[in-house]
């Protein structure tokens, strides 16, 4: 059954941290600090025995708090979850965030705890995200109870993440948020006893935030309600997906962690393709296509041209992209003209562009710029390994100026230590999505291609 | 041929840098620079136009310097190459890196003068590296001419880089430098005129400071040969190797890139493994190889066990450890029996040991431990989400002396900001090689047993 998301998920008024704790560490500390720092709606505490945390009032349970709770947030033992959630269907709670594990996951005496919890919100108002979860990112709601000493916090950008695991979830915003990449939301859903994926992939949809929807998945719960959700996304929204517990010992290892029937890899991928959805095989490769969507335009076409002053890594991206289906195409007369007049005689002039090792920036310049113009390509990669002697770091600004000028894909491979990194940085804090190795740069544009085809 | 690549490339007594330049970003100057800063012998400039360089004395030709010259890097134009190198085997030196590009690569033209410089040296005991390459980084001698503020210099360590391409080599050092992870040798040797890949594994072998060999490879220059040396080394040490131009647009731009002949990658693939080479298939694999083969014993089999504190994480380690056919055993009675004592109860204890969200860095020492110490596994890989508010950053100590204790493999995944990347580097600079992603853990570990077996 297709469900609306509430809108009290993301944008509550008031709010009530419910096992709220005055312990450094415990999750009920953490998400109810993440509040008092970020939110400037109402916050109220449930906590039989304490007056106030935080500088926040406790109260013995949901049902004492004066005025609405638009959004509620379980951090409480398994044990007392059905008498608090209870009180949260009392209270008419639109949006709880049911952190608590302790259910599906451990097995059957754990998913007759869980079939108890739905029924308890049965035929209410009350929906829930949970349990088992970390719950959600997005502007001043922060329920990721990592303390913000150990994981940072990104920006706003166009990626929203989806993810079935908490943990994992949130390393991904961790390292995001290091590299200056924005996000639109991060939800963490667990077990989905009540809301799924699909209802909020169909969220994110309507969500004029998000650029491109990545999801991190172990079983889906509705097979045909996902097919239809995500087929009405991809229209106009690219979604990009894992699938965990693809093998038989996977599988069994989801079990164990959120409880999901993984069922067969095939199936999983014959939906993905039927619905548009873009797979990929692993972690990295989830992370790599999210910043290339979520920060370049599509392409037209497959055809690319690769910028590079080390040979070898043009030599290795050429190969992958042979791979890949990728097109590179000789520079066409006009481009060919100007590099054979401005360049060296020792540079390559093919694809891979080779501008060899004593490169300096005015060449990339010419090189990027002419390829971004010419008619003959898609897109662009620039492979820049800035330790050589003769590149200036200025070839950042140039390349920061051409890819807000053209609007083609512009990608970056780049590696290294303190000084490339702050460059690194640099390009993708501006929106230029940086790849360590030429292999991941020319596999994110070719996910870009695949969702445009 | 054969051929022994002379001691003086590695421990000259005196060198010179011919085409020496006062000019910052220049490769004359670089090159000068590394030497006068680490060198601690003779050292002349060749530079007809000047009287002294950064301190150094200037001489017109080789000719003029008094005494032996052990070791000649040449830095100047390629039209002068043949002059400088005909001085250099009249002055009778044994060792010689090339470093100016313009000859093989160059197609035709640049082939027949690369016959020319090696009919210069036919017949003398004149042995050169290169031309178009970076040259060697081994000690005091460090010719690779990337300015030390664009690229670090990694410290002392058991492996070795061989790379055909100088700026995608001098990449992984500038990584492996701010990783905290040493290295042996990096050689970067170019068009091969006269010392070839064969020639340099050979000497490697015989290097007691070198426990792993690592070979970025374009073309192998004599079939026979490679097979022979690479075969009669991996009786003792492990040679991980990428070879790229795999493609024929690849094998194209190998063409434009070091004028080696590429070759089909069946014939590579075959070659590999008939001689014991761990044949990868991404530049991100070969490092990531590189860092397991260079800190870690080999495991006795393939029997792994995962502990995790993210529980998405542990599932795509496990399907990726199905994939390439790691087993995955659930602990035998003994340490069963202790996790079920020491864990709480929604600890999952079958493998991957799901430590869960809260876990804190007893529970990581106890499950470690009794691994490691286990006869049911052969290798540990610890998935450490720091970003959890119960991990202590002491968990990393307790790592730190576990690998210590047990000889047994021990690999870290993790990720994050600059929280998680101190913890990550500590790990790495103490000999325990960390991976961003689960997949490339497991694969880094199967690259091991791969090796062993």
């Amino acid at each position: 059954m297709a469900m609306t998301v509430p809108k009290e998920f993301f944008s509550p008024k008031s709010v009530a941290v419910i096992g709220a704790s005055r312990t450094k560490g415990k999750v009920g500390h953490e998400v109810l600090k993440n509040f008092v720092q970020k939110f400037k709606g109402k916050i109220a505490c449930v906590n039989p025995k304490a007056k106030s945390i935080l500088g926040k009032a406790c109260y013995p349970s949901i049902r004492n708090v004066s005025g609405k709770v638009d959004l509620a947030v379980i951090t409480t033992s398994a044990a007392v979850v059905p008498q608090v959630l209870r009180d949260c269907v009392a209270k008419k709670v639109p949006a709880v965030i049911l952190i608590t594990s302790g259910f599906g996951e451990l097995g059957d005496e754990g998913q007759h705890r869980e079939q108890d919890l739905k029924k308890i919100i049965s035929g209410s108002k009350t929906r829930v995200i949970g349990p088992n979860c970390m719950g959600i990112m997005s502007g001043a709601v922060d329920t990721i109870f990592n303390p913000a000493e150990k994981q940072k916090r990104p920006g706003k950008g166009g990626i929203a993440f989806l993810s079935q695991s908490g943990a994992v979830g949130s390393t991904i915003i961790d390292w995001l948020a290091e590299e200056g990449i924005g996000i639109s939301k991060f939800i963490s859903y667990g077990n989905q006893m009540d809301i799924d994926e699909s209802d909020l992939i169909d969220a994110l949809k309507k969500d004029k935030d998000t650029k491109v929807i990545t999801l991190y998945l172990e079983g889906v719960k509705d097979g045909k309600k996902f097919l239809s959700n995500a087929k009405a996304t991809t229209k106009s929204k690219p979604i990009i997906a894992i699938k965990a517990g693809k093998t038989s010992a996977g599988q069994k290892a989801v079990m164990s962690h959120t409880g999901a029937l993984a069922g067969a890899a095939e199936i999983y991928s014959g939906a993905f393709k039927q619905a548009g959805v873009i797979e990929v095989q692993t972690w990295e490769e989830l992370f790599d296509a999210a910043i290339a969507f979520g920060t370049q335009p599509l392409p037209k076409g497959n055809r690319l041209a690769i910028v590079t002053d080390g040979g070898g890594f043009g030599v290795l991206a050429t190969d992958q992209a042979e791979k890949l289906g990728i097109e590179l195409p000789a520079p066409p007369e006009n481009p060919a003209r100007i590099f054979k007049q401005r360049f060296p005689e020792y540079v390559s002039t093919k694809n891979p562009i080779d501008l060899t090792g004593d490169a300096d920036a005015e060449r990339y310049r010419i090189s990027i710029e002419e390829c971004l113009k010419s008619n003959a390509y898609d897109g662009v990669i620039a492979i820049t390994l800035f330790q050589l002697p003769s590149l200036d770091p200025k070839v950042v600004d140039i390349m920061i100026q051409l890819n807000k000028k053209y609007k083609k894909p512009l990608l970056v491979c780049a590696t290294g230590s303190s000084y490339s990194q702050k460059l690194m940085k640099k390009l993708e804090a501006n929106g230029i999505p940086v790849y360590p190795t030429p292999e991941r740069a020319v596999t994110a544009f070719a996910s870009l291609y695949k969702f445009k085809r």
